[in-house]
């Protein structure tokens, strides 16, 4: 195990029983836990089975993420934004932040500023400009990404979603926009892949000093 | 020939001299002309051909259009904004402009908005929002028509442009973004279609009458 | 609120219990009020809450939608025909219809009327050719929007449908037939987007005034 | 070699030279000759060549084939309608009649009735509805065989043609929408593929009798 | 209603009791009746409805066709043949041979003969080769198809079916094979859409008289 | 260098000197070389270059392969037969032959056994039976390495070919069938690459003893 | 029936009843019986029926098959290596593996040893390389088959699966990942089909002797 | 200008002098300029329009860059490795680093450790993990970026290449396996976007001081 980097139980095609048996062994190894994409009945087993004080245990039922916190290192300083579009956006975005959050880092969320209103967006953004490192999750036209890196200067990853219908094509659509961002300082991960947005502005975050500071 | 509406030309696949054929036989209808995807020689080819007054005849290099005016019919009111996003994406915008121009309607081409750069943007709405139509051109990642969309109580029409390179993949990054809009009111011709763009803004600019004259 | 524009709920990934709230809560505001793809008991959930007189609330079980109608402002003049190629197309068109009818304008659907027996337009043409804009859903291969545009002289706005199978790919064959659309004056809304093109539609409607008139 | 079939030869990627000689070596088995996307200077070499009588030996240049008519085989009865629906799909509907042709049928073309007028295809229909079999070649969205399918009681062809551009494809939108027709009776070959919908066509009216002779 | 032209009802989106009542109104006109996609519980419905004589009604469990045969009209001479690669084709192939039948021709099902083993095909050869058309069902590759068109004569219509998995894609593979087929005389119509390769084959095979008889 | 394996140049991309230097340098180890889509101009290069006695260097302008030969080691038994469909995929099947010649292996080109006439193929039937490993490049539908598989009893590599136009999509028609193939016993490389089947087809031989010697 | 050949049964698509009867059937001509996609129920139906002595019989629940070994023939040398990236795609390598046993092959897993953590391959690898063959089965990016292949003198058998989310697109990124393998030797079959793979290693190994032995 | 960022000129579509006349303008401003996609006559006239003293100008004729140093700010600590795959990823991964210096960084170039040879890979391992963010650019089946994320613990930018034939579909291959990549710590830019991932990365390690520091 690397220091100050949490295990990560992906959920989808493993038993609830075979997730409790991982976080039992992993409990004793002292890394904080992450599970992701975990229905509330897994969480429900994991809480009763006992394996640590619950107050160590936390679930967020919209991002589907089950978080053991056992270690709290510190990032240098700052935190991530992570900003999300319209509401059926926030269940990844709160995957980023569960991820960010066992990962040791600062982070907030920042719903509900897709470009139909950009107003929004605007209002919210003295507030975003002082991250180190900014997370942007939207779905249908996914074209938040660009408008958020064209107005701060520090790295953007964008994480598509699957959300929307038609020729959204299961987030197909969010993805190439993100991928030919006409504002510099974009990098994209998969669709719908919270967790590894999370991860990666971690890991940026979690060395960053502003040259301003 | 429908009263009010020009003849076009889509000048790929016809030899120069098929074009000025064509154009001497329409000029005795008395029609508006407009030809489009138009290179330099094949306008110099009709205009001295003599067919018209020079001065009737106007060629866009950029937008690659000749238009040839006999008949100056009104629209009730008001203009149409087409709104480009990179330079690259001007040619496009022109090629609509010119459609608007010869169908008779007043037009205005704002460029050089993309959101990259939001506040070049929101420093041109004013003019923008005295449109009654507001046709957005943009290529790359095509997020400009749904900003704009958020921003007026108009029509907006998207036309993709196959401006980009790697993942865009001709124009489809774009086509897909402004489909899956998540602004209300926007509709979308064909990639590169400028005149389709300009031709429907017409037909609604027309017989638009904004409900607070 | 921008006077005179319905406020719109999309019903997927939201709860019965959700959506009865958002009704209650935009009931206050005096807007008319539109739930899109709404299930039977969501239906029976809003009007059983009481928020509202029941005579104000309607439910299309075949397009899908509630309205909750409160205010009746008026489009300057004409109407909007939704006209639809085969019976599945039929939601898709019903729910542009109660999208034009949030949104205070006058507009009838023209059903059944597909290419494969041409004399079935031809016989309703009359009818369609009094509007001011005209929608047409078709899926399977989409060809009907091109067929109306030639024979309209006004705004065309194409909603494919996922309606078919096989090599339809949900959708996208209708999608591409009408974005390459042949005749002029068609400009496209996502798949099976209703909403979108009611809206579009209506934008258009309100501030029509025929030149003729 | 099957009797009353010609023999064909595809030119792209064959030098001229290897061209002649292959008409030398079928020429004396006495067969007619087709060779499809022939450009001007390879007939000149071939007639040139004096392998054959110059007047049994014919080129057009906009189907790009040259046929050499050996053999005068008869069809049972009646004729085959090849029907093209803009001035580019010309070039697809005459290689699919030079096909017919070099097959011993009787074919005629009835080009530029594509649906954006509909009454043009009305206009030709007697004619049409003449025929055994009607080959269709249209482009951009290719709605012209669901259209003429619905229109007659015959087995349609459809040949969708790489006609348009943008979100055409090189094609594919025209070949979903003809796979996708509502109308029975259309079978669909390969884009652009002329000679396969002539060859078809040719299998079905050689045979062809109709039932109210 | 054309004369010699069964109604088809496509069950799916229907309910049983909307079938039952369509098969009353048809029953009437005196037509022949086929319901494709049907599963076996509306046919007992149709069959319990006592609409008609029970003897007059056939039910293909494995095609999923009800069948009402009032009007047995003949074609000429010859008779189809419906042949399928695997097992998991059959469905397709069935609904094919029962849309002939339904169309008054004469047809049979050859089915097995798969191209992983050749020689079940050219064991079958002389019997495939007296029909007037073959319908050729085949999924995964496809390649049946172009093996049978190089062993005919006479039209091949092949129904590419969406048996496979992994990058068979819905049968799009079998889909481009069977458009792409080297051997001449084939066309194709929509991925398991047996119902349009029997309708087209009959169209054929009504007025089919083979040159040699 | 691993002992037994040639060294090999691909030449798109690299200047005619740049290839001479690599043949140069390579020599000096020993080994034999191979370089592919090597255009004529360059062969010339080579040989004038006089790195080595000319009669060790060979040219196949139809598979564009340049090989040097220095080193002739044996595989133990056999042979690998390279099948080919139609004349446009002999360039891809001799690309393959000769990477298998510089490997060392005995191979033999059997060609233009496409499936349009499956009796061509039943007739060199025996003499590919013979062989360890069949290679098999088709373009157009690709049925070929299907059906050869059916027939042999010894592994098959598909290589498809961009050979056809329309819905091949360069080759991809002929990917997805191969891969779909339903016959057992076939594995694929990528589209035109002769080489990899080639060199894959030699790591089988080279080690192959058939049971029944 | 081939020697040495095991009969092999898809069960998707086949109920309970269907596969014992095909299992009694092959049971009396002696050869070996693999059954795969099989649920337990199926297992457990086969088992009951007292076909054949129960320790014959041998049912593996995470690949999904169901072996019944009634003739143990040898290959000459050697074995196979399956080799799995992340858990999930054990399943196809245990497909895989069932496979090359049912065809009287030494064959092992193993498992996990995916690129993110290139060490777990790396001191594998002796093991590895001992084998004739090597099956790779991976997903998600399924970079693991260059990777091995880099490693290895010996054919490389590639099974993409549909492990992932998101732009994994059903396993279409791991299979263009494979066919693009920038390490020579690799061969590709269908998405999941261990089976195709297991077969495909089993025809290579039979026969292979190592030159070094 | 936003204080330490260059002044980017994408080239294509630019005509020499209008580059020419960018250059001179945005000297003035004292910022770093940088030129991308600019082939080597660009240069020259750049160079011998004597704008600026010669030796503040470079140019990379492989990674066709033009870079004007005016500025040179510090990052606060470390450096930048850029890993390339093969030799033809080096022009991309050129691109990369000279976006790098022209933004004040350090940065290094590691060429030609693709994954098919682990060990070159391995051996600059040390290296490469000094390195507070690392740039993956690789074309064929882009599974470097994995490997190199599964060992490292800082950020890597996945730039796909499009590198390769085939199914390699123009570099859609490398990037859907980059952004499937099972290892943590991967975000990818647009296909050939050297800048876009030079860009990226400078923003990070600008501001990054490793927690062991
Ligand atoms: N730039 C353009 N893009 C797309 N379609 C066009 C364009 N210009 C003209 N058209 C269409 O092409 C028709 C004229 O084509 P043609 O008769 O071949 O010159 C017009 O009526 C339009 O429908
Ligand atoms: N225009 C065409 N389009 C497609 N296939 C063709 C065409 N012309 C000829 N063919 C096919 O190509 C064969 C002749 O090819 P080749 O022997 O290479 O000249 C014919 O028998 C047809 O199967
Ligand atoms: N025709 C070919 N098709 C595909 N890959 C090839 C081909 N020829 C050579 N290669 C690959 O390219 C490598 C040589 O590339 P290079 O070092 O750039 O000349 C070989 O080792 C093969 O892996
Ligand atoms: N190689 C490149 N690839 C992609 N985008 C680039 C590249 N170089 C520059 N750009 C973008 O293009 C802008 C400059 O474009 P322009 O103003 O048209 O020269 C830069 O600010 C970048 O956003
Ligand atoms: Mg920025
Ligand atoms: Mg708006
Ligand atoms: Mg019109
Ligand atoms: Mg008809
Ligand atoms: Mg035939
Ligand atoms: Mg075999
Ligand atoms: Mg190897
Ligand atoms: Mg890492």
């Amino acid at each position: 195990v690397r220091c100050g980097f949490p295990e990560v139980i992906y959920c989808p095609g493993k038993s609830t029983g075979e997730i409790v048996q991982i976080f039992r062994k992993l409990y004793e190894t002292g890394v904080n836990i992450l599970a992701t994409r975990a229905e509330e009945p897994v969480y429900q087993a994991v809480r009763d089975s006992e394996i640590c004080p619950r107050e160590d245990l936390t679930y967020d039922p919209r991002g589907r993420t089950i978080t053991l916190m056992q270690d709290h290192y510190d990032s240098l300083h700052g935190d991530i934004s992570v900003v999300t579009a319209g509401t059926a956006d926030v269940p990844v975005g709160r995957e980023a932040l569960a991820t960010c959050l066992a990962m040791g880092q600062n982070a907030e969320l920042i719903a509900d500023v897709g470009v139909a209103g950009i107003h929004r967006l605007l209002s919210r953004l003295e507030r975003i400009r002082k991250s180190n490192v900014v997370i942007v999750a939207a779905g249908m036209e996914g074209a938040l990404a660009s408008v958020v890196a064209g107005l701060v200067d520090v790295p953007v990853i964008g994480v598509p979603t699957s959300v929307g219908y038609g020729s959204n094509f299961g987030g197909l659509s969010a993805l190439l926009t993100m991928l030919n961002s006409c504002a510099n300082g974009v990098s994209v991960v998969n669709i719908d892949n919270g967790f590894s947005a999370g991860y990666t502005a971690s890991l940026i975050n979690r060395n960053f000093k502003r040259s301003d500071e």
